[in-house]
């Protein structure tokens, strides 16, 4: 079921295929559908949203049960289990840990003349973080994304989060959401909870930047409105790339690879090996495993078409193909992996060392869950505090260093055709030498 | 010429709209030439590339002449004064000396149970910095976007810029490009420039991450290949609010509106003041200064549509508006501006006091003149070193930390209904108990 390849060129024709996959040729047919929403959400409101989510949910929901209510979100605390509460509390708490350390703060520089320079970094004023909903829960992906957030100082979080079954939203959800902070949530997912969180609707804010996962009609939501507000990133399907040498265990790896087809049927599960026991042994291994997983229609799919197996000659190789696909989740299972990370460029997160499962950093680590996709790791990064923050330039001359800088102002601004430009430094320098005038 | 208001609404109307003037409404139509532009580009590469160069620049370009010439970089140096070239140097080693200020570096902490969490910093492989052409000449823009992605220690740093009549581009722009280190330049624009560097060409290098500001093609260019690659942001005509009290001078003022407005005929110019006598006195001076400007036409458009004076009750107010707007520059003509700082949210770049006419920071100051447009300060930053770097997560889990872990993780991942998540921990710490099995 799980292929095993040992060409290095088939090897990386196969990647190339992988790390593509999210580029189907339906999707200028859904950006159609999902722009529609957009303007209609923008010109309607809440009266959009309600409709859409109606046809797209199946939930018929009246404006004032847009929001979440205090009762329901008292009553999800009732619903969870201590132990379930317990891991959440203690989630958050390393989550917010690891993103409070090297939070950028703003500074000033004093130079020569009194010049001052530096940067003033602030927090946006209002975040809206989608949870995706449907047959999952992912309490998880809440902290993952409203604890970045909290730890920048935002002074509204909000968050949407589609209905299930008669209207409601999973608990464990709502308790997350409340142990991480979140000021309002509201019932209601799609390309809507988008255009809402964007435009703003009677019911709904606008915000300045949107966060979190979704399926593809969220995405070019995401994608459409960027501009209007800011996005954290446009992601794709889950997967992770395993690097191991002959020190594996192949019922770990096969386990690993599994967690992440076990996400969804488009999930990406690669393991590039120097050694060809192991790779056998993995494939075997995911057989047994797969055998009585309760995802196991789901997960086979992920497999079958983006499951690979790659015999490589080196571990360094094996990083240079990963190299090119950037994964989202990088497993160094071999020897010494602080030595080949050095070899390593571009990832999302990389997890060193047999005893670090991804599942560690999808959980409880720290570090965020939430990662670059689909080769994006080769220019972008987790999302984090910085998503929720900004600077601004911070500039203040003197006289002194005004009449210094003027000649080089003046040359530069009149080679670019702008005379205004040059007058605006001129006029105050030509003040300050005659005082009088 | 330039209108005064008095109204605390009619303030906020206006400043709404022409927050807003880039929305127009053929964007729609201007998106879909794009497309075709970018489906061209990635499928027949060059040849579609020096085919829309023909139709659009009106250059006919050969293959062999796409990449600019050793001989012609050597050339710039000849056709430039030596003055300009004193001045180009002297921005760039003060822009560099701004940006290699508090550089992300990358970072490991040690915990409790030998745990190993921390961010590593890495460049990208390739960034395509894109030039605007045409009527104008920008030597500073060069090196705003060049010094940054040098100070990155990005390899491999791509340019691209349209040519100009007879094929030609500026000298003093591709003398900043060799003073700033840009590796390559090619002699393209428009989005078929876009289009290159985000899919590459037989000749022009696919790159990872483009910035620089264009026309409105470019820009819907940009939007469009986001999440091929990274862009640094969809930049808007440029705009300037400035927050004046009596203390400020009426004939500086004008000057600075007029800088602002002498780039664009969209470009905006706005001033808050508490004084009505240096409203009536701005506007006079602004029509004076006007007169015999060489852009008279261009820019008493900018300012007959996008400029605007509002009288405030207070400073206070005025930052209310201001942050409303969210303008990219923004200065603080007052009596004492650190105060005024305070009450500041949203801006790109902020110019302290009388002697900082935003000229200074467009050219020599240090801080990046690449900022965000149309109210996106709300959420986004100045251009900078980490637009070219990117990081990784890094993790490592010992055997005991991983044990005590398990638990947390066992139950989070039951929760969201994945058990593989589970079994990745559970197989570890099982094998750890009972090391013989």
């Amino acid at each position: 079921m799980l292929r095993i390849i040992t060409q290095w060129t088939e090897a990386k024709t196969e990647l190339r295929r992988i790390c593509d996959r999210t580029h189907d040729d339906q999707v200028v047919h859904k950006e159609a559908t999902v722009r529609e929403v957009l303007q209609a959400v923008k010109r309607l409101g809440d009266r959009a949203v309600l409709d859409y989510t109606l046809e797209f949910d199946h939930q018929k929901i009246k404006p004032e049960e847009l929001r979440v209510s205090g009762s329901e979100l008292d009553a999800a605390y009732q619903q969870v289990s201590k132990e379930l509460l317990m891991a959440i509390q203690q989630a958050r708490q390393q989550i917010e840990a690891f993103h409070r350390q090297r939070v950028p703060k703003s500074w000033v520089h004093f130079g020569e003349d009194e010049i001052v320079l530096g940067k003033r970094y602030t927090p946006v004023d209002r975040a809206g973080l989608y949870i995706p909903g449907g047959l999952a829960c992912y309490p998880s992906t809440v902290l993952m994304n409203a604890v970045p957030a909290k730890v920048a100082q935002v002074p509204r979080i909000v968050m949407v989060t589609p209905p299930g079954k008669d209207k409601v939203i999973n608990a464990a959800v709502l308790v997350a959401a409340q142990e991480a902070g979140v000021d309002e949530i509201y019932r209601v997912g799609g390309a809507q909870a988008i255009a809402a969180l964007a435009y703003g609707t009677e019911t709904i804010p606008k915000v300045d930047v949107i966060t979190g996962p979704g399926n593809i009609y969220v995405t070019l939501a995401k994608k459409l409105v960027y501009g209007t507000v800011g996005i954290d990133s446009l992601a794709g399907p889950s997967e992770v790339l395993i690097i191991a040498d002959e020190t594996a265990n192949p019922v770990y790896i096969a386990a690993d690879l599994l967690a992440q087809a076990e996400h969804d049927s488009m999930a990406a599960a690669i393991l590039l090996t120097t050694d060809s026991t192991l790779a056998r042994k993995v494939v075997d291994e995911v057989e047994r495993q797969l055998m009585d997983h309760p995802r196991r229609t789901l997960t086979e799919k992920a497999i079958a078409h983006y499951g690979l197996v790659a015999i490589v000659d080196s571990l360094e190789s094996a990083a240079e193909l990963s190299n090119d696909f950037a994964p989202e989740h990088l497993e160094l299972e071999v020897d010494d992996p602080w030595a080949l990370l050095q070899n390593i460029r571009h990832a999302g997160a990389i997890f060193l060392g047999s005893s670090t499962p991804e599942a560690v950093g999808d959980y409880l680590a720290g570090p965020n869950h939430t990662l670059p996709t689909s080769g994006s790791a080769r220019y972008a990064s987790p999302l984090g505090v910085e998503t929720f923050l900004k600077h601004s330039s911070l500039v203040q001359y003197s006289p002194i260093a005004l009449q210094k800088a003027a000649n080089a102002i003046d040359i530069l601004a009149k080679a670019e055709g702008l005379p205004s430009h040059a007058n605006s430094v001129l006029f105050r320098v030509r003040d300050q030498l005659n005082p009088e005038t």
